[in-house]
């Protein structure tokens, strides 16, 4: 696994300098067909990504948000978000974050996520912890919602909004916190400052990183139902 | 006013490295009376804005969110909020702001703002334009609401909530944004990045700095009955 954390941790170190060099108020954006926002950036991430890890590991298949890459067969996967929060990004707000995940049959192994603007490299390896800047970072013990924040960015879709998921966290004065950028979050629960995380969204790839993170800083990670997901 | 321009910016960037120095995850904090939270970094600076401005302009009164002095029948009054945005600033989140505002018989007439984590300095000074580090900005001139970002972190009182002024702008396509720091959105509105921006709050004074920032950049504030008020 140390292999493909250089790697990972390599790739994420680039990928934040793209992010800072476009960095600005008001980065260009253009609207994907699904009415997401893409960048410069993001298409200049996601290109490094995949042929940095088509050269390194060619047997691998990559899913990036913006550009992927088929291995017929591959046991090992890639997601990549190479901008976590393109509308704060292109807002000029820092508060998104580059993602990318090695996922073994279904299983995220590898997790780096890197926040150029305050210098913050996340990373985990299964059963090895997680960690920022090289020190290991836990999630937050406590058992009451009382005054704890709750990432909320990808809990806003009809689903969330119609069950009562808000309005018991609200009942049990617990906080929520939207940063737009639902990874951005999930480090900040990895790291001990949230006390949880909802996301809704199709794709269980795009948190795979949050994943290994969250369960590797002695967190739990489970879909609505309480039940685990495959990640590729 | 240049003057006082000058002292502005001093102040500005001094309460940046401080707000720099203390920044990190999880930073300690202590809740007031009010519940609101308070960091030793607020405490710092308010302390410093005082007593510089004390030193400078003796007949000047100041408020400021944790201390004040007071100056019986003063024309002047700065105003002052050593960090918005303490919530986020405590998690290890970067987007809060330093404060502070010259507000001359009820009406802001010198406006700064400095945001430490991005390196950028916002100033007001009236009847002479908004400035980000030197470069003129200016609001977002459209008329139309759909797809604009509409800051909100002042809004979700229970005045705002049981109006009908959010579902509004949700039947217009607008989008909510909250970066949990007012001054930090307002900002982003003379910076013509978000469309607008609502902020309940008992004291007018808490958004000085908005009020000459957004007018110098060509937009309005006023209550929410389209009125204008005194800022001190």
């Amino acid at each position: 696994m140390d292999t493909y954390l250089q790697a990972a941790t390599s790739i994420a170190r680039q990928a934040g300098g793209i992010m800072r060099d476009y960095f600005q108020l008001g980065v260009p954006i253009t609207l994907k067909a699904d009415k997401t926002p893409v960048t410069q950036a993001d298409l200049e991430i996601n290109c490094l990504v995949v042929s940095m890890l088509k050269q390194a590991f060619p047997g691998h298949a990559v899913i990036g948000e913006e550009e992927s890459r088929d291995v017929a067969g591959a046991r090992f996967t890639w997601v990549c978000d190479p901008i976590d929060g393109t509308s704060p990004y292109a807002h000029g707000i820092p508060t998104n974050i580059f993602a990318l995940a090695l996922v073994d049959d279904g299983e995220p192994v590898v997790g780096v996520a890197y926040d150029p603007h305050t210098d913050r490299l996340f990373h985990a390896v299964k059963r090895q912890g997680a960690f920022m800047n090289g020190q290991p970072i836990h999630v937050n013990g406590g058992d009451r919602l009382k005054g704890v924040s709750i990432g909320t960015s990808g809990a806003f879709d009809g689903l969330v909004r119609r069950s009562s998921l808000i309005k018991d966290l609200m009942d049990q004065h617990a906080r929520t916190f939207n940063v737009h950028s639902g990874i951005y979050e999930g480090m900040m629960v990895a790291a001990g400052q949230f006390g949880g995380w909802i996301f809704t969204g199709k794709n269980a790839h795009d948190v795979a990183v949050v994943k290994i993170m969250v369960e590797e800083a002695g967190g739990v990670v489970t879909d609505l139902h309480g039940e685990n997901q495959r990640y590729d």
